[in-house]
């Protein structure tokens, strides 16, 4: 491969790392957007502390862990190939990787998807959960569970080779190892942690309690879809042309269908302009284009947009209806959309069919069954040992005052609710 | 070509595509930054309807009715190449485009630039336009307006052919085609809809009507000037990098003078140092050298910035005179220095002349008439059957609540102006 | 070179270029986040000011004043090649700057460096310091400090040779020569500004004057991280895929560090989750890097920014035990940090030795003489003729309403501390 080519594919790479890194910040702006005042510091702390330490897990053990170089004839389920991230000899030549990028590159994009993983757990369990409970469970959840999933199929483990010559499961950027990974979380934290106070009535009815700044959340959703330009156009691995725009393209367009599918739904359903189901529409339509963004036509990606812009709003409704408190709607965003995008492989695009479906089924069950169980056993223990939710008075005078000393808008402080 | 030189150029393409769509961050930043809390969420729902249901219309036919490849003989003045986007089989290879970029990455791009035009809009008629016929408006004005005007010059149509042999209209990346457009949209739009309540006083002065987050404001600005770069700088169509970094700087450099003269004039009129004027003047600049950004020298493209600067000072000034209310000073950024750029053409830099200068009026005037057309019979149409002005008690109490329900800011609710 | 690999390398140094011009909106967000809501248009107006002016400044003489190409026996001390920015001949080929970039690029991507010097200053010196006179002083900091002292190292001047053919003086992107730069101009500033009232209290104990969007401040820091991948990434002048990679691995590996570093010592020391820490622990992590990021491996860019997030709560306590008031923490990021960072190369990485330990000292000393020198005589003469400080009541009332006649958020306001 010449120098040209090499340095190009290298530096789309870069670029889109750049872009993955900027999505915590929307991550950020979404959460706190949508959540109280009372409660910005802490979110904003605990977004902080995963994309820092998130990045030093991966450093330490997580990248090794999650491509481990199975070798032939394991159970491709488990291995790990030291701690730190030495370079091996070929690293920054065109002979690793087919000249994609470079080792440094691999990592720090690798990397940087990492810590999304803790980042959606972080939106649903907001305005509740106790911040040292949540610092171990990133810890545990980035550091060992989100690279031992992935391994099982980005790392050459036993999802990618289902069905041996044919392939197996496919997920091109994440819906299942990424989005669904963290929306497992979020459900069972969620599940564990019970509702904000006030959230469900003695009626039992859920009552809305708003953001505090619809503009950051909008804002966020934008760097968001900004940042999906990266993580999708990313995880091709280089910047061939073909690929790459053909992956804007999709993601695009199934992130427009998305917000106007939610959009539609939303307005037939509760005759109101609702703006944050737009924003979460558009959310769904990226979760739900991610397993198969460079598998689709642009017609085809418009049609999973729509539905995922649909199972945005029925979700959020099936979420309240379970009784179950998130305020972001995560779950429905990462987890059932992610499922949605996964199952979508099998049903549209140039790899779709029953065999494909069942091997997209089967990985949705392998990270379904992994990640609850181990966040099940995380948060459980946590719960037993140091408990996991602040107290009534903490959660009603705001997490900031009590866990941080601070107040993020000194100069507005007012009556709250 | 070889496959380095077309990857490069590609991911330049990709990379601008996603700064354009940033840039629509930086309008809604900008627009709900100027205008009161009360309508917030009603502005945003507007970007965000922008810019999903613009990139739909733009796949569903703009693509295709903006580049519909005229024919030899043609009148070029409106074709349409058919529904939806199948890739030609060159799509995605050097052979497309000079291997600027592959087809998809040449939608894409031009489908970002496309929502502008009615986002321009979405200022000028902030805090009193209905949503809904807001909403018709945009799929007719993305839809149908934009691409045909687009099709008369990028589409290769008549404008472009103007002069035969010696060439025609130049506009390098939309100081008409897309500024312009949107501009006389929002003049039309704003003349037909009235001042807000309390705007003019009973004395028929203008009264300022402050904004609600100047911190958003300037975020939007910026955010428009790095949006900039991938504006004109993927209106290189390839990464060429003699062109393309000759336009980063000049675009850099008349966003600056834009700024500086602004600032200046104002001062010395209004003997405050205005902020607002400030940004408008870098907005003023950055619309100003669009047209010719890749024909000026740095110099020439200071003197444009300059006078682009003063112009914002005069034009903002012109309309309050005009008893017109753009609450945003759209017109004046994106109309009046949309044609002061488009001139410039004409004046400055390496196609400078009279032949050129008459090219320059034509295409200016050819857009006007259109434009002013097609958006008063849209308008008007609107105006008088479904309305296009909220009520009186609607804007007092803000549209926020009238039309969404929800409250851009729940925590922070207190009396407003 | 061929054409594929020399448009690879340029188009990596715009996209760097890009980044760099939005750490402006970074410094913005994080000047106005710590800050009190009175002063926010004005801090604004400062960063608006330096990015325009200092755009041109560097147009009008600065680039050719920091690279004047030292003749052969020249003192390396100060040299000008003149005004205006004509390009050399070759300066669009690849025989300019060995095809890492062209001309244009090479301007603009210095450019944006430089108005980050007087960026620094503005925070440290906000909320009682006179608009014009800093003005004043940024023309001529920018316009001819920083580019004097740039031109001893990357102007080829005595600092790069003071080792003659064993080499001498290291700063890879600007620990010293961009970030000590600005912070010998702060540390200066605020002494002959003094502490803004309320700081010290009648006990000579300083108190916390809380800023009003901590928000704004967290997503300044991760704009300022993003920016940094350009900075840093950009300083390799060409997108050699070896090199860049590794320097964006070190850098956002200090940055973890940096931040969790001063996350566990602030803890330890003060027993609550100090956001606002964890924050400048990852500028301080980013700075401490930046001098040697390309010589550093991962481990050592971890322990180098641990080292820096310490000393970021070591340094914040000592600015206050010397009665000096810097609102934003600028010196004690960007001046002691950038002297950290600048002396690790001496200690740490392929460079590492006592003679380079001499040499990174000298630069230290030699960037403190100058710039502190200069900066007294600047701000010392603007003190004793126009006066560097606002009247008592004007701070008490904020900048805002007296130097601009504007409320930064003219719904939300309220009795303010």
């Amino acid at each position: 491969m010449d120098a040209g080519l090499f340095t190009a594919n290298n530096v789309w790479m870069m670029v889109c790392t750049a872009l993955v890194f900027f999505m915590h910040m929307g991550f950020a702006f979404l959460e706190i957007g949508l959540t109280r005042q009372k409660n910005t510091i802490n979110i904003l702390f605990k977004n902080i502390f995963i994309i820092t330490v998130g990045l030093l897990m991966y450093y330490i053990g997580g990248f090794n862990l999650m491509y481990p170089g199975f070798e032939e004839g394991s159970s491709g389920i488990l291995d790990f190939a030291g701690f730190g991230i030495g370079a091996p000899e070929n690293g920054m030549t065109p002979d690793y990787a087919d000249g994609g990028y470079t080792w440094w590159t691999d990592f720090l994009f690798q990397g940087m998807f990492a810590a999304t993983a803790a980042t959606i757990v972080s939106g649903a369990v907001a305005e509740r959960i106790k911040i040292g409970p949540f610092m171990i469970f990133t810890i545990l959840y980035v550091g060992l569970v989100y690279p031992i999933v992935g391994s099982w199929q980005w790392g050459g483990g036993f999802l990618s080779t289902l069905g041996g010559e044919d392939g197996g499961f496919y997920d091109f950027a994440g819906s299942t190892l990424v989005h669904s990974v963290g929306g497992w979380g979020a459900l069972i934290a969620i599940y564990l942690l019970g509702a904000r106070i006030g959230k469900f009535g003695e009626d039992g009815k859920p009552k809305a309690i708003p953001g505090h700044s619809i503009p950051m959340a909008t804002a966020g959703v934008l760097i968001l879809w900004l940042g999906w330009f990266g993580f999708n156009g990313g995880s091709v691995l280089s910047a061939d042309p073909a690929t790459t725009s053909l992956v804007l393209v999709t993601t695009c367009l199934a992130a427009a269908a998305g917000g106007v599918g939610s959009f539609i739904l939303s307005t037939l359903l509760y005759k109101n302009y609702d703006l944050t189901m737009f924003l979460n529409g558009i959310l769904g339509g990226l979760v739900g284009i991610t397993a198969g963004a460079d598998l689709m036509s642009p017609t085809e990606s418009v049609v999973i947009g729509l539905i995922a812009g649909a199972i945005i709003v029925l979700g959020v409704a099936l979420i309240d209806r379970l009784k179950l408190d998130d305020p972001v709607g995560a779950v429905t965003v990462h987890l059932i959309c992610g499922i949605w995008g996964t199952l979508a492989v099998g049903i549209f695009g140039s790899m779709a069919g029953m065999d494909q479906f069942l091997y997209q089924l089967a990985g949705v069950g392998a990270a379904a069954t992994f990640c609850s169980l181990t966040a099940f056993l995380i948060i459980f223990a946590l719960k037993k040992t140091v408990g996991i939710r602040v107290s009534k008075e903490e959660e009603l005078e705001g997490l900031d005052l009590h866990e941080h000393g601070m107040d993020a808008y000194a100069d507005f402080r007012m009556n709250q609710h």
